[in-house]
């Protein structure tokens, strides 16, 4: 059901984030009159109370068994670090990094990135508890549909809105996976869905500093305190998602209620997910496929007189700066993507580093790409032409972008893209090791193999 | 500026949290194809290296540093408990118990519940780092007001929406309030209201569960690690509150901004505060105020004939339960209320207890009020009579109810109300001791003293 509730942004609001922060840091102390100061003891001494007169109450022994269960710490693996955290920490954390490279996976339908927020819970809890790689596995995909179809249920009003869909779905992921993972009933697996729907994390303002990916992060951590809580008697709403003000109506004015349901058990939302191939926006992908796809017919940077690329506008509107002076900003030039493609044949992080942007035969490279707009391809694809020194002319046309899910990563491509993350952390060899233990995961009888492999 | 969006609930949603629910809970393991299951191990070998890659990052260091800062627990104390946790548990926890019987502080512009996050938060980092008190009372008033300031650009629209304002705007005072004690400036401050701004906590849809009380101590917890996230560096955006996809006009489509600034510094929101000396909803409040000054003219139960009440028609919409047959159901009655004030001079959570609302005595007192809807009555009054079976007639009628702003509860009736709260937790001598430490508290050199007292 579609509600039409389309409010046009204030774009004129006075800085009342800066404004606060200043009183907030400044004001001086006691900067009030006695009246405020004897006001504030009054809250204080009713606050304490009330909590201290609580203190039995089965709320409060519920929710100290779960957060209780975050000790004694350390628990749980922060992977690519030696530190080791309470799960909950190590479930925040693991979603941050998961995210900070905006390399992870993504289910297209709804721009979600499931496995941040869900794999990040499972595999704290896992760790933790000593459970079984065909637990996680099965934790993992139902994790995701549920995420996926709430997600499809507000989609795409809810972004639009300003939501960042990941962390604003992925607690409900996150809290499914982990109530699966603890083998709770459906009763408390309905409680877990419940707490969690309370704590949706992110707002599209946030894109371009660290919460953005702190959003699959805390609802990675959101939705495994949810399950903790609910597996010792929590109890919350059991219409917490669809009742008038649960979460799909509060947070969206669209709610297709059937894509909770639809073909239930049968299809998976997970099949729907794919892989960055390259470190930037999935609009270059497409141009940058093509360019790696001369290099392999032969074409060499010193050979090249100049590259003609014909894309959707919106290529060019989005990631059109032609002289990209940083890392951060060479993953908004298709320019330097094209680049890339042809020098390395690859565009993974280390290809965003600031000395490759700036490096000379880089920007000599990119200089020689000449960029047209053409409507008539689609923005999921591109036309690129390779006029040679020689005169002669290599041409390719990428439909479907490597990546996509008509043309996915295959298995070799995704340890490739593994192996260039992971190796300057861990070396060479545990590295090697994690991507089998990975494919090994269903069989895997304790966790913990796994997530020591994962630790310098 | 107010921004018209008035979607109508849909009551008929089919029930998917319980379906999904049952689908994670009982759907078999591997209950799908081959090409699901390697999926969902490309999927986690996917993540695993993203997670991996990061890990060497400055978000990645600046998230470990904060959640490092809960190690080694415990740190915190939950107030009237012998435990002791972590303290972001601690907070957590703090918040939870101060609203579960939904007697504590009311901002009654926004009905948000202000102390419930800033002060949980506040305590348990103070009582960790071994703070002093005038600095906890500084930032109680600043983290205060600025939850509430951001209450009021919101509210009402926000609150009708479906978002429980306490914990939506509580997560911004706690972290500003927890920036303060930090004595972070003004650019981490800012950061720390970022940060919080992607955390708001709680739907209206959870009254009625724990859930309910969830909603402050998951904003005390989330504002509590956005002030450390921001002290370790974390960064988020700088107009998180005001942009177009930011937090208040994400949640809101009334964005009053003059709210946030008008006389900042020189109006403080704490000086609206009030403190609820029944532990039932507010409606009912001038009746037993009514009832209890009845008594306390010398009316005795055994002296009744009738109980004439005028009141509101919203009083009996909202609190007519005649036959209440628990506790629960006697915070929806009036006619409980009225009988408790008249044989117990209050109505604390003592007198909600199932075996008064049962009493004998209890049910044929509240048999003899006789309840009259008067719309020339405010919402906010009573008139009430005794009749009394000598033939004489007692009548008082209340304007404003006691814990009003027009007529606040008294420093001693405050003492009073925590007594009877904290009395059955932590005995008598240290219920003393504890009052007294709380009206010091802005001259405590270290919270620690305090937070002994709180535990039994």
């Amino acid at each position: 059901m579609a509600r039409n509730t389309q409010v046009p942004a204030d774009h004129d609001a006075p800085p009342i984030t800066r404004i606060l922060a200043e009183y907030v840091a400044k004001h001086p102390s006691r900067g009030w009159n006695d009246a405020v100061d004897h006001e504030a003891h009054r809250t204080f001494l009713n606050w304490l109370g009330c909590a201290v007169g609580a203190a039995k109450h089965e709320a409060a022994d519920a929710a100290l068994a779960a957060v209780n269960e975050l000790q004694p710490a350390p628990q749980a693996t922060v992977a690519g670090r030696s530190e080791r955290v309470d799960m909950a920490s190590a479930a925040l954390v693991n979603g941050i990094t998961s995210h900070t490279f905006d390399f992870d996976d993504t289910h297209l339908k709804t721009i979600i990135h499931p496995a941040g927020p869900v794999a990040s819970a499972l595999l704290a809890l896992a760790e933790h508890k000593g459970m079984g790689g065909r637990d996680v596995v099965d934790a993992l995909v139902l994790g995701i549909d549920v995420a996926c179809r709430l997600g499809n249920l507000v989609y795409p009003e809810h972004y639009d809105r300003g939501w960042h869909i990941t962390g604003t779905t992925g607690m409900l992921g996150a809290a499914a996976g982990c109530a699966r993972l603890l083998k709770l009933d459906a009763d408390r697996t309905q409680m877990a869905l419940g707490i969690a729907a309370s704590q949706p994390v992110g707002l599209r303002e946030q894109f371009g500093t660290m919460t953005k990916p702190f959003h699959p992060g805390g609802a990675a951590r959101a939705g495994l305190m949810s399950a903790l809580l609910a597996a010792k008697g929590f109890t919350a709403s059991p219409r917490a998602l669809e009742a008038p003000r649960g979460w799909a109506q509060v947070v969206s004015t669209k709610t297709a209620w059937n894509e909770a349901t639809d073909e239930l058990g049968q299809r998976f939302e997970i099949s729907f997910n794919s892989y960055k191939p390259f470190a930037c926006g999935i609009v270059i992908h497409p141009s940058i496929d093509a360019a790696a796809q001369l290099r392999a017919q032969g074409v060499r940077p010193e050979q090249v007189e100049r590259i003609e690329l014909r894309v959707h506008s919106l290529v060019l509107e989005l990631t059109g700066k032609k002289e990209p002076a940083d890392g951060m900003q060479g993953k908004f030039s298709v320019y330097h993507g094209v680049a890339a493609g042809l020098m390395f044949g690859r565009a993974g992080e280390d290809e965003y580093h600031d000395d490759i942007v700036t490096r000379a035969d880089m920007v000599a490279l990119r200089r020689k790409v000449v960029a047209t707009v053409d409507d008539s391809i689609d923005e999921a694809s591109a036309d690129v032409t390779a006029v040679l020194t020689d005169g002669r002319k290599v041409h390719v046309f990428v439909e479907h972008t490597i990546g996509s899910l008509q043309n996915p990563m295959t298995d070799a491509m995704l340890e490739g893209k593994f192996t260039q993350l992971a190796e300057p952390v861990i070396g060479a060899a545990k590295t090697k090791q994690l991507i089998q233990a990975c494919w090994g995961l269903g069989k895997a009888k304790d966790l913990r193999a796994l997530t020591a492999l994962a630790r310098p």
